[in-house]
């Protein structure tokens, strides 16, 4: 069945959520976090998260991956510019496996999971639960963020193919 | 003989300069850009970048890739933001083909190529043109910092050498 790829990115750590399309709703097959290592060079950190998000691709195979939306404007701090390098490793990876890409904003991935745009950290945990039948809240939490736009892609998806 | 890749990195264009160190001195074998195309996704921009610079790795083979040290301190306009995305790529695909990575900072590369680390452009143009045997100034700008970095590095590796 149809899998898609969640992705919370950063560079020290990346957490991503592999979400099965099944006849019985989504199901979660894998959530976990590509480390990189601290003291490790900027490039050598960035390799690390790029190679390790190609062994998942490589091993679950994903028809798409979901990941946010940069930010649109402002100013950015260091860890902004940090985190893009690991970004741009991440959708290069992705391109390279020639997975399309998916871009949601936060107000999109909290109105898609609780209805409402504005819904706070425990809602989006609530919902991530009951869509997955899980038993207790989903930890770490950029696994929980990448499992989030995941589903987000999903509730896309299946809106989409009902209107078709 | 040695061949070392200096990197200008940005998202819409990354200059890059292939460098050998031969009997009779340094010796540009190619310059250019790499571009990415307006109007596409910022993945797909990120994906023609490191695509092109994977290509001219597997052509030139250089034993190492010289890239500016990314900028320490401060706030960060949003093109730093999308130049890291493509920084990333560069520095993921680079690592991927097990290239080493020299980084220098802007000081450093105006004192090692002129001697004064405030040195101005048109005292890198010719300092490049000068080590180069160029009959021009190496044009476009993009091209000209990717050689001089290049340069820095085959400077700093030969003083290592003469230590050693």
């Amino acid at each position: 069945m149809t899998i898609t790829l969640g992705i919370d990115p950063g560079l020290n750590r990346t957490g991503y959520a592999v979400l099965e399309r099944t006849a019985s709703g989504p199901v979660l097959r894998e959530g976990g976090v590509l480390r990189s290592t601290k003291g490790k060079t900027l490039a050598e950190r960035v390799f690390e998260i790029g190679h390790g998000l190609r062994e998942v691709i490589q091993e679950f195979r994903p028809a798409v991956m979901a990941i946010e939306q940069v930010f649109s404007h402002g100013q950015y701090p260091k860890t902004a510019v940090l985190m893009a390098h690991a970004r741009g490793a991440i959708l290069f990876v992705a391109r390279d496996h020639g997975l399309p890409i998916a871009h949601y904003t936060p107000t999109q991935i909290k109105r898609l999971l609780t209805g409402s745009g504005k819904a706070g950290k425990e809602q989006i945990q609530h919902a991530i639960r009951h869509e997955l039948g899980l038993e207790a809240i989903l930890e770490p939490n950029d696994v929980a963020d990448a499992a989030a736009i995941a589903l987000c892609h999903y509730y896309m998806t299946r809106m989409t193919n009902a209107i078709t």
